[in-house]
């Protein structure tokens, strides 16, 4: 599968089998799937939610409700957001994580993002638009 | 897809689509996959990874080299792990989270996760294996 070949360029690994990316490439592969994971850290343990999402003007971008996710944004609170591919049938592919602050965005912000196909997968009142702004991001690969 | 038909038990809406599963089917939908990640809370924000994992005895397991995720089993801290399965075309699917102490799991558990045919998917050094038992579990569904 695609998300299992390595990198075009040259790599750094970790070790064996364990490719680390570049930040560049992080924020392509970003790009390439729709549904991420928001991690906040409630103390000792973090909440871990998935959620339907777009990157609009290098932002991550995901409606949400009343909740976790809206409250880490409403305080701006520091959030992480994980995607990954990963085959497992070849064991091989990819993550992404993403260190940001979370804010509510902006009505222009709400209108590129519904422009862009982005609406909240669940039924129910979901209106709230947040955005990280990548502030650390890192990935690795895992080859078959 | 399968995982975006609801429950066959009568289920609890939090609101319209989104459906909160019982335990019990979270633990059952939890031993229907083999990647998850494990979120460990680093202070103000999570540090989130994938493994491939089994479940042996009620516990998630899985394999890891030094770093976090080592750390956090030798210091038995508690972490989170969470697994889903969304389909992006049909905008449905699940996910789980599980909160429970992690630890560096004794010789006979390591045998029969290795029976169950659990390995490090990366090559390298990743010969530690580490349980959490899920103290608590939640999940949630998105119906199409």
């Amino acid at each position: 599968m695609a998300h299992c070949e390595p990198s075009a360029h040259e790599v750094t690994l970790v070790d064996a089998g364990l490719e680390i990316l570049s930040e560049e490439e992080c924020l392509q592969l970003l790009e390439t799937t729709r549904v991420g994971r928001v991690a906040i850290s409630m103390g000792a343990v973090a909440v871990v939610l998935p959620v339907n999402y777009a990157v609009v003007g290098g932002d991550v971008m995901y409606f949400t409700g009343e909740g976790v996710k809206l409250d880490a944004a409403a305080h701006g609170r520091a959030v992480s957001f994980e995607v990954d591919q990963i085959d497992p049938d070849g064991e091989c592919g990819w993550s992404v994580l993403v260190v940001g602050r979370a804010a509510l965005a902006g009505v222009g912000a709400q209108a590129r993002a519904e422009a862009l196909g982005l609406y909240p997968w669940p039924a129910g009142l979901r209106h709230h638009l947040v955005r990280i702004r990548p502030e650390l991001v890192s990935g690795r690969r895992v080859l078959s």
